[in-house]
């Protein structure tokens, strides 16, 4: 049975009389089934009371479940027809929040928004910064807070509700995040030995954030296991399962770090790769996001190494997003216009390729195809940051393989999260030497799994007793200062690797 | 073992390194014992984990027991020298208060002063009235909390401190100072069935409240049981031990009501006098407080009929106070000079009786020997009160006993809390027939026990727990509806009875 975060508890109490004087918040306390009838928080003690005895002493009462503690916080006239809760994924770029409601779990609706952090600084780091400058730390809470109560009221606008009546919040986001919509100085997380102020935060209220949903929601944040593996990932484990199954599997999310889990019911390892050549914005950063006119698939005859794509929405093209740049360069080297190296072939390439402000390059979509004109190029400076990319994230997942003592082989299956798992083809991230040489049916994309995650919790109180005890199940290796992963990373800077021989899937193509 | 209600752990946590990246506030209650590793408040989040950091990791955490909750809510570079507590009687009129250091409970300051609620309402209906129009329980709120803040301040400055040292507080109040200090609307308290809006109130913090001590000090409020016996009483059975003995006792109270508990550790009945004719202010009302130029012992010669008095201070006398008005009563009755009924027999006053603007009136201290050139009288309205007192508290206790189905021999001991208490002489309430013809050593004079009971809920767990349990354990009769009470009151109105076999060590003087 699961539990959701809060409930509403119908009760029918006998009405006070001389021969039952006891007071109203202890007569609705006494109502409740004993593992219910718990704390009212000093804030709501006269509403609860007021509300229980308008009502006529029956009607539903509302309990947040927070662990080892129940919360009695308000009192209904009725049982209401719905129990909305937001789940909420709060990247550094994005938020993408749903609406539920408790307990089934339906989805009332859902939404997105800008990170409106990113005015005061683009990535993680420079918001750390900034929270360490004066008002910073304010000015970046209320910026997240704003755009949570955005959110909100878009989310109530579309279910037809209005913002107070949420009644529950459950946040995934990265260790940062958490720390900046709590208000909590970020100083320690991107500083040696990168501590965070608090891994597993006590639940508090929407009223304590200053967030417009209704004041005495819950506002359940999932823990964090260190500076660089934050609740996102773990609500990511949640939602794939990797902590219930008796096979071992992996879980890749590639969001502002890569982050790697491995494991099973019984052990779980973790890795996250921030510093060192870091992928982070993903591959992304070298093209543009997946939307309307970005070119999304990309095929190279490698005979005639004519290059056809497709972009989305069938529009002209803008741009590469991360799923066209890896299509791409894997078609480039399966037609040998770029080498193990990832160099352009310049005779190969032919008369695609041009010089550039950043230098040669070579074009995609030329001018007169182009949306605004511009020939969509791929330059070798762009080349060289996937070449970084690839090897840091097969770097990444080689070097948490040999701490496990298992190979590849060994994996049941393969999770990889977000827009980069719903984006590339593991096909091709194989041929670039990215992701490991395994069958295709062992890689699933599994979509925003930290926002299926802070689903979960709000809905099942197994995933939030999961949540709480990974903290203390999962061992993380950090990769900063692994002398293993940087020797790791010299030989993965070839198409597919220096040792072809991890790749027996892939044509390799040895020097001329 | 006893538990404070707040403690100061040691700690010596492991400095956090890259291969222990535990959380600042994870290290820290990874660092406690486990029962105590407990919620960390969402106010308290970013300087607990702060506080642990800059001290080095090691120091002091500060941590509020809260039954089946602890929280985790300072932390200290070393363990602190003292820990403050301020135990609180929040009477009608007065508010009497101590501070003790944790957790040896040593009393470090005390200090009183009167309600300045009395401004908005002399007593509790006035009170509970005024609550109900406009702002009344905003300022009727704000008029205790500052009294508080006063007796805070009070308090800190005798003992060296500054008031926001103070870690905790606790509250023993009647229901309805509990409501007004809460801020809950004690609407329905004088309002037939009688229901407080709750009488096991959630601890909450200094800050919800507004008050000066520190803002995570945990206020603590003894429980009531219903709107006439409230968490001053609960906090008297607690100091009196009565729900721990073998053997039957009984406590009484006399503040603002009268309120009477008996039994033992397997059962315990209580009622109180609230209604019908009201011991309201107790005996003090005729007189004056007990204080400097109050007489509070009187003798009258059965032979001369000659008034001797003693006043507090060997002051010139001002007025009477409560015990120097049953001295001189009982003494009357025994000199023949009033009857049986409590009135004035003339002929044997003589020329003392004297007639004023309340109709007759006896002379005590004549004009010439008070303090301010006017006599100090007794007149026939003053003694007709008394009479309806006695025969309130008296009809109380027999109902009570009845209730109980046990003699009044039965009992082991009777405990008399307060004021009434420290000045009344037992032997004359005895000859008044307002306290039961017991040996003189069953009666214990046990002070303001409403404060100790406050107190110990500060320095020992048993005591909250057993103040909790109470709550559960005592059966309340409601004197109001009582059609027994109003048949014994009208039998308690002679002196000391109409059967006077009830009082065999009184002499009985049939009328002539």
């Amino acid at each position: 049975m699961t539990t959701p975060l809060v409930e509403a508890i119908p009760v029918a109490a006998l009405a006070p009389s001389l021969g039952d004087n006891t007071g109203d918040v202890d007569r609705l306390r006494r109502a409740l089934p004993p593992e219910l009838a718990a704390m009212v928080p000093f804030a709501r003690l006269a509403k609860v009371g007021e509300r229980f005895r308008a009502a006529g002493f029956a009607g539903a009462a509302v309990v947040n479940r927070l662990g080892h503690v129940a919360e009695l916080v308000d009192f209904l006239p009725a049982s209401p027809a719905q129990l909305p809760a937001m789940a909420l994924d709060l990247g550094t770029t994005h938020l993408e929040a749903t609406l539920l409601d408790l307990p089934s779990g339906r989805r009332l609706a859902h939404a997105t928004r800008p990170n409106s952090q990113a005015e005061h600084g683009a990535d993680i780091l420079s918001r750390i910064h900034f929270a360490g400058k004066g008002e910073g730390l304010a000015l970046l809470q209320q910026a997240v807070v704003a755009d949570i109560n955005a959110l909100a009221a878009e989310l109530a606008a579309q279910a037809g509700i209005a913002p107070e009546a949420i009644r529950a919040l459950s946040i995934a986001g990265n260790t940062t995040m958490v720390h900046l919509v709590l208000g909590l100085n970020p100083y320690h997380l991107c500083r040696e030995p990168y501590i965070p102020l608090v891994n597993a935060p006590d639940p508090c209220h929407g009223a304590d954030l200053g967030l417009a949903i209704h004041p005495a929601a819950p506002v359940w944040v999932l823990p964090s296991i260190g500076s660089y593996f934050g609740g996102d990932l773990l609500a990511g484990i949640v939602a794939s399962n990797l902590d219930r199954e008796e096979t071992t599997s992996m879980l890749i999310d590639v969001g502002t770090n890569a982050e790697v889990v491995v494991g099973n019911r019984e052990w779980l390892i973790a890795c996250a790769g921030a510093a060192g050549p870091a992928l982070e914005g993903g591959v992304a950063r070298m093209g543009m996001r997946a939307g309307p006119g970005a070119i999304d698939q990309v095929t190279v005859d490698p005979e005639t190494r004519a290059i056809r794509y497709r972009t989305i929405g069938h529009e002209k093209p803008q741009g590469l997003c991360g799923s066209g740049i890896i299509d791409l360069v894997a078609g480039l080297y399966l037609a040998r216009m770029i080498d193990i190296r990832g160099k352009f072939r310049p005779a190969a390439v032919g008369d695609r390729l041009v010089a550039g402000a950043d230098g040669l390059a070579l074009v995609v979509a030329p001018a007169e195809e182009a949306a605004d004109g511009k020939p969509v190029v791929l330059s070798q400076v762009d080349l060289d940051a996937l070449m970084r990319s690839k090897a840091a994230m097969y770097s990444i997942l080689t070097t948490l393989m040999h701490q496990v003592g298992m190979p590849f082989s060994a994996l049941h299956k393969i999770c990889v999260a977000g827009a980069f798992g719903r984006h590339i083809a593991p096909r091709q991230a194989i041929v670039l030497g990215m992701l490991p040489d395994l069958p295709i049916e062992t890689y699933q994309a599994i979509g925003n799994s930290s926002l299926a995650g802070a689903e979960l919790v709000l809905t099942d109180g197994d995933a939030r007793q999961r949540a709480r005890e990974l903290v203390r199940k999962i061992t993380y290796v950090e990769l900063n200062v692994n002398q293993e992963f940087m020797l790791r990373f010299s030989g993965s800077r070839f198409i597919p690797h220096t040792d072809h021989h991890l790749f027996p899937s892939v044509p390799f193509y040895s020097e001329e």
